[in-house]
């Protein structure tokens, strides 16, 4: 059994309480307070030394990296980001020089999004350095989304380019706040998610919270140069077009929309915004298979994303 | 300069906008996200292997301090724990048993207080087992109790006995909510934070962030049978008082109160809790020193608590 299998396992059987509108299984918890007209989103992510980054990376861009990816799940939902809470697990030998640096990347993207950071922890992690980021958040009640809303028809849309995500994006990536913020504002998007596992297993996540399946138009997965490249990071033998579908740390969207706005919704965002490629990848279809179509024809896609621990 | 003081200068600057109570320095962050006379408490706290608990600790009695560390903190603003997320670093040969005892651990204590646990994951944390948790809870506004509001004049409480904890304590503590919203109901209560790094250190905490000092009684600090049994955990040649001051980990209740009220509370908490031990240890101080009176006199308290990294 994977590590997320077991997880499902040992939190399946976890109490959901009146006040609990998503838990285990979405981005973020949702959480109706009794705020009007808004949920709260509440998460939690820890980014480990030789695990998330290596002892080279730049600190500033390890805790960019550690808030960002909170954010990112926070965006996924299409909410605000509020709130943050640091907790950092310092080595033995750290360098409070290198902390300084950290706090700082944390602070610039806190600020640029507007998160007020209101607690900062240290603990030691002897062996290497750890950083857990909590995120609070809100979203309107009406325009939150949830991985479970995907539709039979819905158009797939994804933003950004995929794949190689570790040759550099990994540490620099920003949030897609204000884009889902716009999407969830404007159009009927039905599913969401932030791709950090690569497009094939996030997809996954999507079609089984939904209980739909998708065809995906392999032509059209947008690659990314990185990908191209082939570049560190990368496994050797496999294709651009296999690390766009696998690589994990994209942090692009992943979202599906009603099929009768899909145009309007391509124009509207080349205006909106003309620097970040979005493009639709496919389709939700009621047979619940995820399918890759390609000149050959149509075949079930066996890839999946990374898997943690498998 | 050591980590605390380090931390503060770092976070210092770190700008508060208006949903922000109280932020850094405080137990638990205060924010005002606009529910009707409540504050929502937002904590985040990580226990590691070899730092917080050994190798050989039960894994559910693991989980169960994880949580109950970052409750004591919501117990400290007299607050209600209402929603956890926790996040897992698994060493790479974790056993799965293991995860699933931590989880009934956690379980366990979630179920005692109406805590719901809102969403789990896991990461890699190569060398050794990580449990980091983030809780959100409430409190109504006009009961919300902070480091800063201690009172030249109050009584100073501390519930429990302290010292040792390290012998067993620390694994299996509970975490005084009902004590702390019953307090917080019934009494003028100015101040109140648990105790985590010994009392030396933590009433410092309080008395640098009220500006006011403090004189301790020193016959009548609450020695542990764990302290005065020097126990595992106890540094030889320390005394059993001087245990009781420094040691940390007691995770009991340390609050000023109006010196009037202090005899009326003192006969109504042992009717309300006759099982846990109230006792008044001195008073609140106009003159900002911390003082230690004993039967040869009063002089400067020169010790301190566990200081992080120091």
């Amino acid at each position: 059994m994977n590590e997320f299998a077991l997880i499902e396992q040992l939190t399946r059987s976890w109490p959901r309480p009146a006040s609990v509108v998503a838990g285990v299984g979405e981005d973020c918890a949702v959480l109706d307070l009794g705020i009007a007209d808004q949920f709260v989103l509440f998460k939690t992510d820890a980014v480990v030394e030789g695990v998330h980054f290596t002892a080279e990376a730049a600190p500033a861009q390890i805790g960019h990296k550690a808030l960002a990816r909170c954010l990112s799940d926070i965006a996924a939902m299409a909410g605000t980001p509020t709130h943050a809470l640091i907790t950092l697990g310092l080595p033995r030998d750290h360098d409070p020089a290198v902390l300084e640096e950290i706090y700082r990347g944390i602070g610039a993207l806190a600020d640029r999004y507007q998160v007020a950071l209101v607690g900062g922890e240290t603990t030691t992690n002897p062996d290497r350095l750890l950083l857990s980021v909590s995120v609070l958040g809100t979203v309107p009640k009406d325009r939150c989304l949830l991985r479970s809303g995907a539709q039979p028809g819905d158009a797939l849309f994804v933003t950004g380019e995929l794949g190689g995500a570790l040759a550099g994006k990994h540490l620099e990536f920003q949030p897609r706040l204000r884009e889902a913020q716009w999407l969830a504002a404007h159009f009927p998007v039905h599913s969401m998610i932030d791709l950090s596992d690569g497009l094939a297993g996030d997809l996954r996540h999507v079609l089984k919270a939904s209980g739909v399946g998708a065809e995906l138009h392999g032509p059209s997965i947008p690659i990314s140069r990185a990908a191209r490249r082939r570049g560190p990071g990368q496994s050797s033998g496999r294709t651009p077009f296999v690390a766009a579908l696998t690589d994990g740390e994209d942090f692009e969207l992943l979202f599906s929309v009603s099929s009768r706005a899909a145009v309007s919704l391509l124009d509207q965002w080349n205006r909106q915004f003309p620097e970040l490629r979005l493009t639709c990848v496919g389709k939700i279809t009621r047979t619940p298979d995820l399918t890759l179509r390609d000149k050959t024809g149509c075949k079930p896609l066996v890839l999946h994303g990374y898997l943690h621990f498998s």
